[in-house]
């Protein structure tokens, strides 16, 4: 018997039918012998309809009050389970996130959970009766609601597994789990079995967008095994640990985990800086003061005694971060601002790399043999990120799964 | 300056438009330096789609988790009132009945207010700021989330007036006061500047359904001064009181207040029953044993020993009042039962009466003048009430707001 937290996303609980099928499933764990607590998203669309609504009243709205709005998504379908889990014979209970209680500081639309009650809920284990605890919310500590931002049930999730000392915290979307790549892109892209915290967040944070990055960090600080699966197709999905140790049957390490890629993104190069000690922060300083992102930087030295700096940033906040480029070149008498929005990242993920020397090199042989030609390179110690022109994506992605051995085997 | 409670209903709360229009009226009231508390309901049929939900995954949703979810309802208005009021400029704060706290019992559903924590509510009028609190709604000992029951806004209301010993608690709804009858029946129904409690109680409860029974016996217990008044329509609206003195210019106090009818009547009869002392207890027991609500009740002594036990139910009750009614007919070996559905109840009610005789003489004179035929006849100290053939109902409520001077005088 374990005590496994389950998280079911707003898909899965997007129609009468879909909570049926998640009671049925919660079902079934139960008659295993497991201990099990749920925690759900809204519905799909439900949080986007009542923002829709706040905004048509007032373009602004204040935050605490759009939190103790959107909220109420997953109060409904707390409750829809919970009586979709009594009609099949399954003790239930639901629980906002105030019931729990789970407390947060007080950043309405983005809070930070600091505390959970566990004693209602392991209470509620013990006498056989299935919490099933709201998502993304909790309460401040003037009995406030508060939100914890977008896809913050699966923090929730990874918090309760934490907090209750779960066996396993078992994610439940569309997904089946974690993928070497996009399928959509290569359709010969493996499910991992088994992937290192580590690794998920550089695929995450890279664009494969089947976890929200603050719960793998969160499950990676508290040490809490946290599984991937699909809530439609049943299968071992994919789990994410600490352990590097591949569990493929095989004794060789795999040196790449995955492919991940990302459109959004946005180059801006600002030419002909003088080359001179604190230029980066002058450059940098006026964009984070602009709360705008930066992902990759590059600086290159030239001839002249100039540089050329260059970074990336969202395409969102691409016509934001051209402006403050524009003051910046004039300010340090710089030559120019270019941009280009044709581009995109594709990133190589593996613990392996760090004890494999020829990645980088491999990898950019495999797309010149493409003849796909590199325009950024940023490197870390799991991962190698290139930006090339996105016309190039899916044949970048393709070459490098291939190159690096990652389809699943041909049996 | 005056402290007042505000209530606004699902109607007043239906759309952008209409909270916008409630946030200005509220404005309004703050403007001529009144503290305002508000009360509001779901949006109209919010509350039905709600359950509709949930029948949809369990026809008989558990209790407990059919308050949870729809308790959403006024979460999600309370908030954009908040947002609409802050947009023109008047500080607000919403309050779900968890967080005011308003503490019910654990009647799921039905919830009855034990106690209301004012503190906050009256730190936010000294400091200026509108608390918006959501109807319908409270939390039992254990943080469980109750509900009122159908109209538990208007009981929110008045029991918040009482316990923030409001000045007078206001209720907005969609008629702009209590008349003299629905002006749909009778054109000529005046709208009554005051009423009493008492007459209030008769009239919503014979049918006149402007404000919910139980927020009004409420009110009446607290002494809370209740004014009816249109969201749509400026206007004094008909004021509640303790108060029976009249206060529209004349010395003469009115005999009658108003009309009240009743379509949702069905009439019973078992006939022929033994007469002897228990009879009464012998019919009803059974009818209320089974849940239903008996209205009128008649019993006529015959000449042979027997006698006709009639009695009225509400026609959602009759296919199971008359099953009760036919195994009794068995047991006391009576003749047998008859039924009606084709009848109406219409009411006379006023405190007026209590003073003056001859009213019910007046009222069955006038009905027979007309040639309508009255089947029961139920007094109390201040109404009167006769059941008639339906399709005399409109004749009857005219020939009687006529004899009455019930109209409005002509000017």
């Amino acid at each position: 018997m374990a005590l496994l937290v389950q998280k079911y996303g707003g898909t899965s609980m997007g129609s009468v039918e879909r909570i049926e099928h998640v009671a049925s499933k919660v079902k079934a764990a139960v008659d295993r012998g497991h201990q099990i607590v749920v925690v759900v998203s809204a519905m799909s669309g439900e949080t986007d309809r009542l923002i829709k609504l706040a905004k048509g009243i007032n373009p602004r709205p204040p935050s605490r009050e759009l939190d103790q709005m959107i909220a109420t998504g997953e109060q409904v379908t707390i409750s829809l389970l919970a009586m979709a889990l009594e009609k099949i014979g399954v003790p239930a209970r639901s629980y906002t996130g105030a019931q729990v209680a789970i407390r947060t500081d007080k950043a309405y639309n983005k809070a930070r959970i600091q505390q959970i009650e566990t004693e209602r809920l392991l209470a509620d284990c013990k006498a056989g009766i299935v919490p099933v605890v709201a998502g993304f919310q909790g309460i401040d500590d003037d009995g406030n609601i508060t939100t914890l931002g977008r896809g913050g049930s699966d923090t929730t999730g990874v918090a309760l597994a934490a907090a209750l000392k779960a066996d396993e915290c078992q994610i439940y979307t569309d997904v089946d789990g974690v993928y070497t790549t996009d399928p959509r892109v290569e359709p010969k892209a493996r499910r991992l079995d088994r992937i290192t915290f580590e690794e998920m967040l550089e695929l995450a944070s890279l664009g494969s967008k089947v976890l929200q990055i603050r719960s793998v960090e969160f499950a990676g600080k508290y040490k809490v095994p946290l599984r991937v699966l699909s809530t439609f197709v049943e299968g071992p999905g994919t789990l994410i640990t600490l352990d590097e140790k591949p569990s493929e049957g095989t004794m060789e390490e795999p040196l790449i985990s995955g492919i991940a890629f990302s459109r959004d993104e946005a180059q801006l190069t600002v030419a002909g800086v003088p080359d001179r000690p604190g230029i980066a922060a002058a450059i940098l300083g006026p964009i984070g003061d602009a709360n705008i992102e930066v992902d990759m930087i590059v600086q290159n030295v030239g001839a002249d005694g100039t540089t050329d700096f260059t970074f990336t940033v969202s395409r969102g906040e691409y016509e934001r971060a051209t402006d403050v480029a524009k003051k910046v070149v004039e300010e340090l008498n710089a030559k120019g601002v270019r941009t280009a929005l044709d581009i995109c990242k594709v990133s190589l993920v593996g613990v392996g790399m760090r004890s494999h020397a020829g990645i980088a090199a491999k990898m950019f042989k495999t797309l010149a043999s493409e003849g796909i030609n590199i325009r950024m390179i940023s490197t870390s110690e799991i991962k190698i990120s290139v930006v090339v022109e996105d016309k190039y994506l899916e044949l970048a992605v393709r070459a490098l799964h291939k190159a690096f051995d990652l389809a699943a085997p041909s049996t």
